[in-house]
């Protein structure tokens, strides 16, 4: 299996519910270095799983939506804590979506996998890696 | 499948035997840099893997009791060569333990499975990863 | 030049007043990578600049009372912007009292200077150095 | 399954055919940080995956001979793109055959596959994993 | 002092000229991370060194006109070896000429020097620093 | 001023005398990252500070004959705690010896200081930084 991976970063404010949280239910934020791997069985012929300029603008146009905001005041996540594991997943659907409509100038089909991994800081992170068929 | 990862840190003396190590043979010692992963097919109601606190409590629950000794001088691993490998399941077999005891807070039934990673250097690292179940 | 530097890190939010932070003039957030450098001509008896455990512990002492807070509710930093240079300079000066208050157990007037550098992002840090006499 | 990975690196130039390709169509070059990775089920008598130096001269052997090259001008390259991607499946091919010719100083019927991660920059990398067996 | 930097990437080929240079003296390339530190002793009445947005802005502005080039062709850098070190100076001029045409937002005569370092590898960088005034 | 750096690693054993040191008294061990950099005013006529070479092969030299030791052992070292920061300083003088004898290929008196960084782990290191003249 064949993998490409781009980096991109933001910077977000949130807050969660549940004592589970302890002071992270106040309003606090995070860094959030966010690593896209795009996984496929075969190269194109070009010789790339995908074209990497537009990996790493496929995650910036998830991601920029969020940078410099407060996460609580997106109606899109009304009601879930966006927790490091919570972004993940929702970074893979929007990017699993730009692989459907063919942002990454490959059809999505010939694309096995996408694995979104978020460092919330130099000690702790998260993935979720899902299918793309 | 969805993880969060948590690193810990230690510095151990130790040495090997077989002529496979060389000068490793010789009592020497190593920072070894600690990642565990908890990996779960779903979040729980609180959109978590494992409450992250916890994790980093049950990593270093595992690690400081190794933490500024001679592995040569523990006797639950004697006979063996604590290498990185070696160390990687120990790890592993001690945090499948928590996880199955309750100290991750959640029920390890709902968990999948543990990866640990130990880098020894910049340039050199092992895993070991097992299911949960 | 001696000098012994430790890590620790925070998840904080706040927002900045100035049309040049755009963007960042919306409440946001960040995880600050915070490393405090402590430097000395000599090293003490023991052969260390000072006792690295009292290091760690002087840096968390400051930066725990950030952690998980909206910096902009703190009275202590009103009016003005807590950028990273800002922060750099505020840690400085709680490592700089501590450092003459004796919490690192060596004279202050033995120590030289206190760099503290905090890294906002894979991209991005600044820092603060200063002489202790 | 355990793990073990070791690191290298080289500093190349090339260039790419394909319009996708834009600026990278001109000659241009790249340090790339070599990660290799065996897994196996299973350690061996002393406790490892492979011999760790073994590992890394079994890396060395395979990257020394493209470090300082134009890889244009290799012909065993001919006629493909040496992207990323296509390095990664380079590299795995050659240690795979280190494997089976024993150079790594284990039956390679005991290794189950071997990953090969070329990071071409602290923002971009690329991985192939695959079966030895 | 504080100082505030800023990251970007390059990838370029190049050949040296000199039998120090050994295999280096052949075409090949580099992967160049490039940090941009600027110092100043006291901070803008924004709480800033300089905007951190135009560092980036004015680094980017330096390096773009470099990557995906073969740096051998750049009449500017004619007979000299395009070494790490050379490089450093090269952006330090440059960003040292953005300071003085204002393109950072601050009077160049309040900044009191600027570093840059370029890492070649995960084992070799390179720095350069110079004052401003 | 320039700068060029260098890494390498080592893995020790050792313990520490003085009750400062709480359980590090005890017999542990660590990896060390050494990284040296050496300064100069000029670049050489090929525009370098030193061969990166040479730097790498005099670095090598001086910790070589530590790796895979129990430092407590080598009688160069009696009668001190080899802490991170004593061992900066060691492998100053002995980097700057290396520099006086001519084996980084430039005359010493051109070259301005050494600095030496060792990180015994990811939240931890020391540095010394001396002149050569």
């Amino acid at each position: 299996m064949h993998a490409v991976e781009v980096r991109d970063r933001i910077m977000i404010a949130h807050s969660f519910r549940g004592e589970m949280f302890g002071p992270a239910q106040a309003l606090h934020g995070a860094t959030f270095v966010i690593d896209a791997a795009f996984l496929a069985e075969t190269l194109d012929p070009n010789g790339v799983v995908v074209d990497i300029g537009a990996a790493h603008a496929a995650l910036n146009a998830v991601v920029r939506d969020l940078n410099y905001r407060n996460l609580d005041d997106i109606p899109e996540f009304g009601g879930f804590n966006t927790t490091t594991e919570f972004l993940t997943r929702y970074v893979f659907d929007r990017l699993a979506g730009a692989a459907r409509n063919g942002s990454l100038g490959r059809d999505a089909r010939e694309l096995a996998a996408i694995r979104v991994t978020i460092a919330e800081s130099d000690v702790a992170r998260a993935w979720y890696k899902g299918p793309l068929r």
